[in-house]
């Protein structure tokens, strides 16, 4: 291929179909979000990209309800955020305990595995959350450094009550990390008031910000464990006592900051605080409600009692004898609707459809419900 | 901070002066590559967005002169993409070489550490380059398993020659890991040609694509090493066992890719392939020697002799008496110019100054000759 042989046929314009993004992610994401990349580039440690930090840092906290310093965006998307937390919590040898009621809790185990954890699950069928005499049977039973948990499983829609989790892990004078992939702006998290040691999250959920930076906090729990390690990190990309020192006073270069991703990031979390945490939850819970009421109309069950349910993301049961690949495909080809299929345990047997930041509104509800009507009588 | 006390003033529009990128990246992007990012983000697993990679490995294929199958971006800056190379080819315990003559070699002997790799080095002063005679000696001393070198050092603006360490790395049955973040696409890699069994970089450097997604590639005895690994890759993320699935025939999910960084990146990739590998790299080297011949006749002296000076990241020799960053103060805050301190060992010595991919203009070199010129005499 040289100059002469560039194929603008074989290697066209970018031309992506106008997809409504309704699936577990990423969320439909807002214009002034994906106008905010055309913004130009400059260096990483630019004096006007330094001021940006700060201010990605503070409204990030607001996210967050948390005054944590150590709050920032992980420069690679929400799986990375999760091994930024395991890998900086877990030393070789830590017993750790984690809570598996869905595939993001199998992920949390692995990747605590790898960092050479002494790993023990709890688990809970797909769709049910723990109670807290769980945890605390668990670690009676045998105590542990380090216990994760997810808020709201995004292959299982159940949204996971933390207050007195958390109350018990630090009876048991254990760090509590906390998975909010699918919560962080579309469902309370509240990291300070709930005590929270460790919490990440992903931009391309209730953020509604392109999959990119990864947003995690620390607690002073967390940061007191991090600086105690007695071996350096063993990832570097993800090593917070570096990562630490670029976004803090030192500003000491670590890695290139992913400059327009953070760009984006910043809009999307302006957009958060215009519209105020509490607005948004608002605004999750209602258009899930109705989403809810819509799928019972059809004939539908949900998967996860109203109790524990997530409104961010809902899981559907396929009725029986449908083809839920085939759906889902008509959706995306004539409707521009994209969906989920079920993850892990639940393939094949449920829907996933989320209701995420930009995408969660009125007008895509109403959509939705009147294509699979269409679809699926 | 809620609705009503969302604070514009603390948390204004973004708006970022129009820096000239000259410094060791990022460089400045091509205004194409920031508007493919006002693309509609897509689903991770959208056919659309499949048939996009698939072109995007095409075209990263091109930009390395490789056949190799497994090429892909991997979804983290520069350095998470040198993170994967050494956490997928060094095992706990494995006999390591590198080469150390700059601050990125110091970089990669610090990960190989934290895999376990049993971490040797060779050392020559930062701005030199290595002799197959170097190589071959240390590897006859001690064996390696692997060896890691880097080809065009950021921190030196030192060109490495490969050929010969190839074949000597090669004969001593060892896999080479090839740093080539500040050379792809600005000077010839030739991946296949020098037969690298892994080659990395950056996207914000020659490519003039916002820093994000990394290449890498992995030739036959490098997935051969990745497939007869024991244990799992330590990096759960960065682990091309899964990683490479995503991007192969299966399309696995693994991790959400980072979808506007993917737009951006094969936009940046049709550029270079539309320009032309050999017509790129004459740019290069054109406005390289306007710049040395410029710099020379400024009176200032250039630290890497001819025969091994990189025409991509240039460093000069700070005068005696000068501030070196109140210089490189003056060229931001008055000329909108950004160029680079030293790094590590030549911290305060040396300036560094890049001409990378959409930064690589006649117009830009004049202009910083003019300013350099108006600032110190």
């Amino acid at each position: 291929m040289s100059r002469e042989h560039f194929d603008v046929a074989r290697f066209p314009e970018l031309n992506m179909p106008p997809r409504i993004l309704m699936g577990p992610g990423p969320s439909t994401i807002n214009p002034r979000v994906l106008r905010a990349m055309t913004t130009r580039v400059v260096g990483h440690l630019d004096p006007e990209f330094l001021r940006l930090m700060d201010r990605v840092q503070a409204l990030l906290r607001y996210a967050f309800e948390t005054e944590n310093p150590l709050t920032i965006p992980i420069s690679g998307t929400g799986s990375a955020a999760m091994e930024a937390a395991v890998a900086n919590m877990v030393a070789p040898g830590d017993p750790v305990l984690v809570c598996v009621n869905g595939y993001f809790g199998l992920r949390i185990a692995d990747m605590a595995r790898r960092y050479g954890g002494d790993v023990a699950t709890i688990a809970r069928p797909w769709g049910e959350v723990f109670t807290p005499d769980e945890v605390e049977a668990a670690l009676a039973q045998r105590p542990a450094r380090v216990v994760a948990i997810v808020h709201a499983e995004t292959s299982t829609g159940a949204l996971q009550p933390l207050d007195e989790i958390a109350r018990v892990v630090h009876a048991h004078d254990a760090i509590l990390i906390v998975d909010a992939v699918t919560s962080l702006g579309g469902v309370p998290v509240r990291v300070d008031a709930v005590d929270i040691d460790v919490c990440y999250s992903g931009s391309q959920k209730c953020l509604s910000c392109p999959p990119g930076p990864s947003p995690i906090t620390l607690g002073p729990r967390a940061v007191a464990k991090l600086e105690q390690r007695a071996a350096p990190v063993p990832n570097w990309y993800l090593d917070l006592t570096m990562v630490g020192k670029y976004w803090g006073q030192e500003r000491t270069y670590h890695h290139t900051a992913p400059i327009s991703a953070i760009y984006a990031f910043y809009e999307a979390l302006r957009i958060v605080a215009a519209e105020g945490l509490e607005n948004r939850w608002e605004r999750h819970r209602r258009n899930a409600q109705l989403l809810w009421d819509g799928l019972e109309g059809l004939g539908l069950k949900l998967h996860v009692p109203l109790e524990h349910r997530l409104p961010t993301l809902t899981t559907v049961r396929v009725p029986d004898g449908v083809d839920e690949a085939a759906i889902r495909r008509r959706l995306l080809d004539e409707y521009n609707i994209e969906i989920g299929g079920g993850l892990g345990e639940l393939r094949g047997t449920t829907w996933r459809i989320g209701l995420m930041g930009f995408s969660s509104r009125l007008e895509n509800v109403v959509l939705l419900l009147s294509a699979l009507d269409r679809l699926l009588h």
